[in-house]
């Protein structure tokens, strides 16, 4: 099976302008980045990156690299109508994937196979259908259902909190942070996050209170 | 096994307020209280609804109903104190739950048994060991590991994205909408409720457009 890592290595994680600076973006994506390569590894498959742009500062984490500045779904479409073995495709943003879970997943013998994330989204494939192809563009998940039915593929939900959630915005980071045990979940502790209630609602602070001003 | 499903009747769901009205909010509470109770009956267990209040308009569920006014811990903690089999604890708002899922989570063998909700919540609880108390406020599933080693109990978290999705703001209703199959889902589509994509996000809103001034 080969295991595609997409990873944008242009503009990493816009979505947590409100909590990190653009150096702090780029440290947070690759640390999730390290920590998704490593339990791809740990369960057992050998990751491919699949990167928007060159890494930064010539990052090497000992994996093949493809360079595709093209959207998501074409870049993965390529690689999906050139195979002749299946073919998962796994968020570089899923910091709480677990060596177990990602096993667990690729072990359903589904022709297609697809985690949700949370909010629409699908955050891991695995495909055994020749003529399966991915949609990323909007409520994917409910797409990549509709496209499967389309071509009469076997579908299967792959129901995982940990794998649900990939790391946008804030209040992703709640999850990393209760959760998390790797690179991701270290460098947000060392970086001074910790859990904080305000209203009733659990949300991250830093604990320096340098970004109360970025709070919402 | 004892499985409680706790149920605030007084006042449900008051962070929907900017999707339903008053008597909405009830409706739908009962709708995803139902789903509730059918899937713990179907899982093979005997539910047991634990409500702040009678419930409203004479309601009958056809199981037993306690009605006990206090905050939630210390209402589970004194069926906990006098319990001499295992207790189980499952959230009235878990509108994605199936059978299958709260049949493998009551399966887990171990001592205690926590399901996180999204946010820091524990959605689900599996108690088997004599000395654990609950405390719901706040992060609360990080409090429940914290008691269970303080105590010597075994502690597992079940991972699922169903039972970590309790259903109390709109962008909960996401999930719903995309893989809830109950009363509560079908509540929502004849309301008029359907997704939709806001600047790159998911939401949902009424075809009717009624509540988007209720939209933030």
């Amino acid at each position: 099976m080969r295991v595609l890592v997409p990873f944008d290595a242009a503009e990493p994680k816009t979505r947590l302008s409100d909590v990190f600076d653009r150096r702090e973006r780029a440290e947070f994506a690759y640390a999730m980045l390290e920590d998704v390569l490593e339990a791809v590894r740990e369960s057992g498959e050998e990751p491919e990156l699949l990167a928007t742009a060159p890494l930064a500062d010539e990052r090497d984490f000992s994996v093949p690299v493809a360079v595709d500045d093209r959207p998501l779904s074409p870049a993965i479409n390529d690689v999906l109508a050139g195979a002749d073995e299946p073919v998962a495709v796994v968020m570089a943003d899923l910091a709480l994937a677990r060596p177990i879970d990602l096993r667990r997943l690729v072990d359903v013998d589904e022709e297609v196979v697809a985690v949700p994330g949370r909010g629409g989204g699908t955050n891991a494939l695995v495909i055994r259908h020749p003529e399966f192809r991915v949609d990323y563009h909007g409520v994917s998940f409910r797409d990549h259902r509709e496209i499967a039915a389309r071509i009469g593929a076997e579908f299967t939900a792959f129901d995982s909190h940990r794998l649900a959630t990939d790391v946008d915005e804030r209040s992703d980071l709640v999850e990393l942070l209760l959760h998390g045990e790797g690179h991701a979940a270290d460098w947000l502790d060392a970086a001074g996050f910790r859990l904080a209630e305000t209203g009733g609602r659990v949300t991250v602070q830093r604990t320096d209170g340098s970004d109360s001003e970025r709070l919402k």
